[in-house]
């Protein structure tokens, strides 16, 4: 059986193009025992997979040059030599960006399709979802009456964090880079307030002001200058969980920024990077939360769904220009 | 009655000069209901003082030009319009540079000077401890076996850190500035290793050798490069306290230096900066166990004392020419 699948061609440099991607025809190996044949159904794109595009030692490994790009999906079965899984089965798992895959069983989980919008494994009920909900609340630990900024608010786990901090009691002021979104923001999402930051000069006192007891918790998904206006804006005893650094995933060069110890020392700041597969514990909670909020219908969600499978790398590049609200996804 | 004190005359820039105190002789107030006459035995001189001397919002006052420098001191009371203190009785709060002083009972503290070496109320057994103990004990959370690297580790704080987590049973390995205190934290205070700073060429990589299980808590001074060469070498899941930045502190414009952001990512790192004063409630803890350690002798401590109320300038200069093994003070 023939296939179509996507590998990386070169490593970026900078902001990834499209010619960093190669389409190619394989033949698809027969599937032997333990492992399932699945036609995916939906492709999540997601702003770490650039670091993998590195060649560089990370929490996870690079991806290789002419072999596939790597990264969640939600598939049917369609062949099976496994004991866990039967053809018509929907599974969640990480699979190679090709229009048909034999995979290891292991790694698979089996959806309950019937319950939710099938996509929302991949986003709100999924990664998206579970790391919103480990970095504010495990995290960031937020009180009813503080005030919460998240920046990339309009991203996919963005959206959820400040949803999150919202059912929590909190005032939520987002950062994101349209007036559309901002729009969005307050008005669909609840967010109390909203800053364009590519269109406010002086972001910093833009934060002053609107949160004028000063910034409890910071939600951070973007890293680099945005973040030290509102790090320079931080309360005592403030908490700030590093999920992302988008503005960083494409230099060539590590970045200079002011330096930090001072205003962590004078605020008393904890600042705490994460990667949610190091808070396993914590998913059946967060699950349990998610769906339970989601039904209530207290989290609402947003996917940009673009479709093909010929538009993932489009999709993926779309990631680094904004063109997402909400969770990136490519339905096949 | 008359009375000597030091004022600050101009804010320094950059490194402070002796030109920045200046002497004056002043008739002290009558005392009132309230308040004690005081002559002070030992002066604290601090590192985090320097950062009052800019006319800058902090956590703590600025010290205002042409009066007193204000520091941590242990005085005898010699007058008494107090119910809580009587003449004769020892006590410890923050006082003006001055060899004689009136001031509030409010802040003030009676010590017991029978059972432990009067200063060490100033250094093992004060503040200098307790920052220690809660920025080890509290925020790093040692596990017996893990690596713990301590920079300005022959100073006041970082001679108590390293050995709280050797009494942990971590391995400790400190950094320090010259070979003398190398050989002092090694043979004397029991580190298991020691850099000097000041004649490696490559500390990341005299810690990466050293810690060939890389650092799991880093205890930080210092701030600054050190810091960064440090913090290439965290585990996954390490801890680092900011206690101080005193490569930083006189500084006359914000330093830049590698943003912290994709590092605290990748090795899911928390990293909290702290002032002691916001641990109130964990004090007792806090010196019921370095009481104790000191009397098993597991807690052993140096300090540097400069003789005389003149010296108290020049005291304070050390400081940042790394003079003083352990905590400096001032005897007057």
């Amino acid at each position: 059986m023939n296939t179509e699948q996507i590998v990386l061609a070169s490593r970026p440099k900078g902001i990834p193009q499209l010619t960093d991607f190669r389409f190619e025809m394989i033949e698809l190996p027969k599937i032997k025992t333990g492992e399932v044949l699945l036609k995916p159904l939906y492709f999540s794109v997601d702003p770490y997979m650039r670091g993998r595009m590195n060649d560089a030692k990370s929490y996870i490994h690079a991806f290789q040059i002419d072999k596939p790009i790597i990264g969640g999906a939600l598939s049917t079965v369609l062949e099976s030599k496994s004991d866990l899984f039967q053809p018509g089965d929907i599974v969640l798992g990480m699979i190679p960006w090709s229009e048909n895959a034999v995979v290891s069983e292991k790694g698979l989980e089996k959806v309950d399709a019937s319950q939710q919008p099938l996509s929302y494994y991949l986003s709100v009920l999924g990664m998206t979802g579970i790391t919103a909900y480990i970095g504010l609340m495990h995290i960031c630990k937020p009180l009813a009456g503080e005030t919460v900024v998240v920046s990339g608010a309009a991203g996919a786990v963005g959206l959820v964090a400040g949803q999150i901090a919202k059912i929590q009691g909190c005032r939520v002021v987002g950062i994101t880079g349209s007036d559309d979104k901002v729009k969005l923001l307050v008005k669909k999402f609840g967010f109390d307030e909203a800053i364009n930051y590519k269109t406010t000069t002086y972001v910093n006192k833009a934060i002053a002001t609107i949160c004028n007891d000063g910034v409890d918790i910071y939600f951070d998904n973007v890293g680099g200058r945005i973040s030290d206006e509102v790090i320079s804006n931080l309360n005592v005893q403030s908490r700030v969980a590093v999920c992302g650094y988008i503005s960083l995933y494409n230099n060539t060069d590590i970045e200079l920024g002011p330096r930090l110890q001072p205003m962590l020392v004078a605020k008393n700041v904890m600042m705490q990077g994460f990667i949610v597969g190091n808070y396993k514990s914590e998913f059946p909670e967060a699950i349990q939360h998610l769906t339970q909020w989601v039904k209530e219908g207290k989290l609402k969600f947003n996917e940009t769904i673009f479709q093909g499978f010929a538009q993932l790398p489009t999709a993926f590049l779309g990631l680094f220009s904004g063109e997402n609200v909400g969770k990136m996804i490519v339905k096949v």
